[in-house]
């Protein structure tokens, strides 16, 4: 399954291998931010990211642990962009990738813009705003949901986690490279919102409105809040509807990223257009 | 807002203490089914237990930990209940409890009945059915899903995890003591729900209908398969419904808790019945 390595690229045998410490200095923060690159865990994550158009600087590869057809379909695609692939041992494997399902592929890739002034929307746009996201898991799983519903976009709102951390990639499953996606502080976002006149739905846990009574047609911003802290005053405002899913059991609240679903799935089944577009 | 141990009821403080040592074998499956108790680490998870009249043998309680509403409503509970308290240091807590969210309180809980005959149902039963889960986390995240909607039952067929498994509980955020809940190999199930006259409507991505397009009212089982597998070829028989969920998309499928929240949330909209019952 595993094309040849060529043969000026030796493999990778040493943990202290200058190119192998820049990997892991990736899995920073600070260290995304300064430049500008991020790391792609996994099979399916590399071959969404490579058919989003993606630039990836590298691959490294431990052939031992390539899988299936993911694994087949992110080297072909690889391959045919003409991107490096470095072989690796297990053991450099093992200390350039994050946790155990690895899937014997780790991509150094460029972080996509997120600016708000980027994104393109539709005429009628179902776009997700998701306020003060902390934890990667739940910014990736609302991703799984956008992207399934077919979202438009995904504004995160004053985020506290940098949308392309690798854990975020992981949990989303690539998805995030199939969702138009930008960040913005929470007053901005408002504003873009209110001058591309997009109606503001919120989902709160107090709300006395439930999802279904109201239209979710037209231009539509459906606003969530954190899953700690849900939405802030900001989305307080007048103009913005606030909707709640009734809670039939013990607990008070849903995962966000099941509140999310279930208003988007409401929304495309309001607009006639569950079906995919052919 | 810890009420003081009673005296006879000196510290635990040793990790050696055979009491300390009995809790952490219930970590373990086999323990669990020779004993017939499991742990419930958190303070909403034991609160909704005690809600819901589990039997809770102990408590163990490290008051340095303690934190908020729901580890005050617990204490209350366990209190009127006249539930053993027994105090450790946090050497030993950090011995008794599994992971970083333990908020001070482990307990040991008798686990209650899983079998089929035993789900009491309405007359219109709304009920998830969950084929091989493999991943507490995932059945967890079904859970809430299921308690969100108001299911009458999950019933899961062939699972490959005990379904009061500690990491089950965590998952649910305590919702597995609020939904009626039996486990029985497929057959069993299928055959129940056959004698129950409860119409099955299967989540395949492989499915020619939209969920939406199908009638969800009336006693209904809605089956789901993990999220490696999908459903067997048990679910392909003649009498049930295969349904799926538009991809919009760059993925193939959601999150098994996801798919579970649409499609019970889109059966409560259809019965008119979204607004709690007062």
């Amino acid at each position: 399954m595993m094309r040849p390595m060529e043969p000026d690229q030796p493999e990778l045998t040493s943990t202290a291998n200058p190119r192998v410490k820049s990997v892991v200095r990736l899995r920073d923060r600070r260290e995304r931010e300064r430049t500008g690159r991020t790391l792609i865990d996994g099979a399916r994550e590399l071959r969404r990211a490579i058919d989003a158009g993606v630039t990836i600087d590298e691959v490294f590869v431990c052939a031992s642990l390539l899988r299936g057809a993911d694994a087949r379909a992110a080297l072909d695609g690889l391959d045919e962009a003409g991107i490096p692939l470095r072989g690796t041992n297990e053991t450099v494997f093992a200390k350039l990738a994050f946790g155990e399902r690895a899937e014997g592929l780790v991509a150094i890739a460029r972080v996509p813009s997120t600016a708000l002034a980027d994104l393109a929307l539709p005429a009628e746009p179902l776009v997700v705003v998701l306020e003060g996201v902390e934890k990667p898991g739940n910014l990736g799983a609302v991703l799984r949901s956008a992207d399934g519903a077919g979202a438009d976009a995904l504004v995160a709102a004053s985020p506290r986690t940098d949308l392309f951390n690798p854990n975020v990639i992981r949990a989303s499953a690539g998805t995030v490279f199939g969702v138009p996606l930008a960040a913005a502080p929470r007053d901005e976002v408002f504003a873009w919102l209110v001058e591309h006149g997009i109606r503001i739905v919120a989902a709160r846990v107090d709300a006395t409105t439930a999802y279904t009574d109201v239209d979710l047609r037209g231009p539509l911003a459906i606003a969530l809040g954190s899953e700690a802290d849900g939405l802030t005053d900001a989305w307080r405002d007048a103009t913005v509807e606030a909707v709640r899913l009734p809670m039939l059991g013990v607990a008070d609240s849903l995962n966000v990223s099941v509140t999310a679903a279930v208003l988007l799935y409401e929304a495309r089944r309001q607009r006639g257009s569950v079906e995919p577009a052919v």
